[in-house]
């Protein structure tokens, strides 16, 4: 691993050893000199990235994180900036643009020449999160009397900056999509002559510009293409989403339902790259609203406070009764969550679902309350009919838990907000009071209190 | 999408209009057949594949689930089975296979011919969840000698039954791994006459044979890379990854971090698709240890039961205590648990972690206990001293729980044990301990009890 040669290489910097550093870099990818960049001193940044060659110093750049990429480019000459920017992809420079302070932005789109920084414009202006923000306008366009030759000799002279070559996309005289076609049927084509019509799939699957990006990456994934093409309300063509961006999205998006499900507000930073006071920020809310919501629980046992200390050996079961009860519903929600995450999960299954967590629910509420009343006789000291109420209760707050984390997340998405709000501290918050209340009410029948 | 085409598809089968339906699939891509087939009635199933044109039949049956793949196999005479398998990438057989019972494979290898058979026996010889498990032997190989029109001359000819045609493979003559070449840069280069020696990558990046499929596909991802080559270990080249393979294993990776975090035990199958007693069996286990656990807090609450009886008040405000104190840890755990996951987070962090959440756990815990205080004293009727208890508790609890949030899952990793297994659950099985000694610790010294 590259960190490893953290210290030869902070020692060639200050050695001045700067022919061989450039020649020990190269041996590197990209991905893998950004992550020894997050190490060296500042100060040294700067010289560190001038060693690179022209090619890989744009690639490096994109990898890099937001406040390096900052402070490189407070660094640069207009010159140097322009060089950096002239090798990178519209959909990387506008990923870069998003995240830098406008004098920056100014500074690059300064630097771009008039087509590209028009094409930046373009994607700048789609929401974001849309198919538009995440898409890029470079890919190869072809038109249907070219012949295999044709394609290839256009390649030869564009491909180097397209972002794919590998999928080529078919338009008519008014850029409407009609057909996609691949390297790969291209090389494999009988003759030189054949002609990009006779070749193309017709029809191809497109997104829409304005379409989600969480669903354009799960279309890519679906089909297990390399890169799907982006269309406008007309059927224009107008970018092409590619498959490592697709991976980002993807990853991106599991990340926030599982922030989620845990009552974090989401984020794109990285864990350590939160400040304190951001972190901070996006786990007050959640935290706060969770406390507060629990008055209700404290209202019922205010309620009960007589039955409570007529028969205090009720209260040694509460913490477990509630929570019993919250991790049920919290393994519904979470496996419902993430169904209808991946597509697994339809809301027409709602039915389906319900019925199958009846009878987990049954089976599992059972077990629990059966090993709950053998293990209160056997070790916790109280009456056969005190046990009987809490092994009762088990049951009853399981089913209902099961219940009530399959409901939730389903009744969540019908009503348009994310599912992955409904995991476990919310179920745990409605589960709790539910718990409560059938405890007194099973602890009334039972003991008369 | 193709589900609304449900009703005209099953009135054509009746009707028998068997080329119309013909031609009506072709319209459709193998992934949306697939959801198709999994609604039509099982007694048309094999009718309705035989319709499919032979290179769409064996793309549509990978897409299948197994129980329908298996239900198709019974149907199929051995050229059937023959003629679908021989259009299958190995990989994708390998993994057909896998599933399949005993009898069903030995049709699968006895169908195909002795070069494909060797293939799929040497990937199933390797570990489960392993790179060579997941790996296809089907991958273009090229040596060093070879102009770019020789490469060219190869792909035409053996490129059709390659998982990819994109990267290409540069070995010696013993087959050890020497460099990679793309075939954009195939299609890039200046002269026909250019050989691979000049145009190719040389160390490439590789993965081992036996390294983790987690880790592999994490690698591709960091890269970018569309396939990536696997090694044995003396680096002699024995398969390729695929981006595709590679997105379904990050994608089972974060359902299963998913699972462990709410107490699930893990499993590949989809969630309609396991039977309750599947769904029981892997839900109950840490449900009862969970609810067994809890015996803590219960003997804890009984130790104090004089103490609960004199000051009844105090027992309102536990299931507040501990909720806050599972939400406060599971925030952190789940944090640390998916950085540790995604690389974000390495062990080395552990004091940058600890110091941070020590910091956003006093500000967290002041602003709940500030805010608890208030309305304890507004809303519940309690007494300045009962509020102060309870909201110094809250402090504390919120304190303690963040620490532990953030340690457990880095002390899981380095015990060697899945960081996602000390999530929510467990933290709160902790953290209810802590929080109930504290809490009673606290009466104690302000109440006197």
């Amino acid at each position: 691993m590259i960190l490893e040669m953290l210290d030869t290489i902070t020692e060639m910097l200050q050695n001045r050893e700067f022919h061989n550093l450039r020649s020990l870099l190269t041996e590197y990818e990209a991905a893998d000199i950004a992550l020894l960049f997050a190490e060296v001193p500042t100060e040294s940044l700067g010289l560190l990235f001038r060693l690179l060659h022209k090619e890989d110093a744009a690639e490096v750049f994109v990898y890099l994180d937001t406040d390096l990429q900052q402070a490189l480019l407070q660094t640069f000459s207009d010159a140097e900036l322009e060089e950096v920017f002239d090798e990178l992809f519209v959909d990387d420079t506008v990923d870069i643009i998003e995240e830098m302070p406008a004098n920056v932005v100014k500074r690059i789109l300064d630097s771009a020449d008039p087509e590209k920084r028009a094409q930046i414009n373009k994607i700048l202006k789609y929401p974001k999160y849309s198919a538009g923000s995440l898409m890029t306008t470079e890919f190869v366009e072809l038109k249907t009397h070219m012949t295999c030759e044709d394609v290839l000799k256009s390649i030869k002279r564009s491909g180097v900056k397209k972002e794919t070559i590998y999928d080529c996309y078919v338009t008519d005289a008014s850029r409407h999509l009609i057909g996609v076609l691949s390297v790969k049927d291209l090389l494999l084509a009988e003759e030189e002559t054949d002609t990009v019509e006779s070749l193309m799939l017709t029809e191809p699957i497109s997104v829409g510009v304005l379409d989600e990006e969480e669903a354009v990456a799960s279309t890519l994934k679906k089909y297990g293409f390399m890169a799907l093409p982006v269309v406008d309300n007309e059927n224009r063509l107008v970018g092409i989403i590619t498959y490592d961006d697709a991976m980002d999205v993807l990853e991106e998006s599991s990340s926030e339902d599982m922030e989620m499900m845990a009552a974090i507000t989401p984020t794109d930073k990285p864990y350590l790259k939160n400040t304190v006071w951001e972190t901070w920020k996006n786990r007050i809310p959640w935290l706060l609203i969770l406390m507060l919501s629990s008055t209700f629980t404290s209202k019922i046992l205010q309620h009960f406070e007589d039955a409570l200390v007529q028969c205090a050996a009720l209260t040694a079961f509460i913490p477990m009764l509630m929570g019993t009860g919250g991790n049920a519903g919290g393994q519904v929600s979470v496996t419902v969550i993430r169904g209808l995450s991946l597509g697994e999960i339809r809301m027409g299954d709602v039915l389906r679902i319900l019925w199958k967590e009846l009878r987990v629910a049954l089976m599992a509420g059972g077990t629990l309350a059966i090993v709950n009343f053998c293990k209160m006789l056997a070790f916790d000291n109280v009456t056969m009919l005190v046990a009987a109420v809490v092994s009762v209760t088990v049951f009853s707050v399981v089913v209902l838990a099961k219940l009530v984390g399959g409901l939730m997340p389903i009744l969540a998405k019908r009503l348009g907000c994310d599912p992955a709000v409904m995991a476990n501290p919310f179920i745990t918050t409605i589960v709790d009071v539910m718990s409560l209340l059938v405890y007194f009410g099973m602890a009334k029948m039972l003991l008369g209190l």
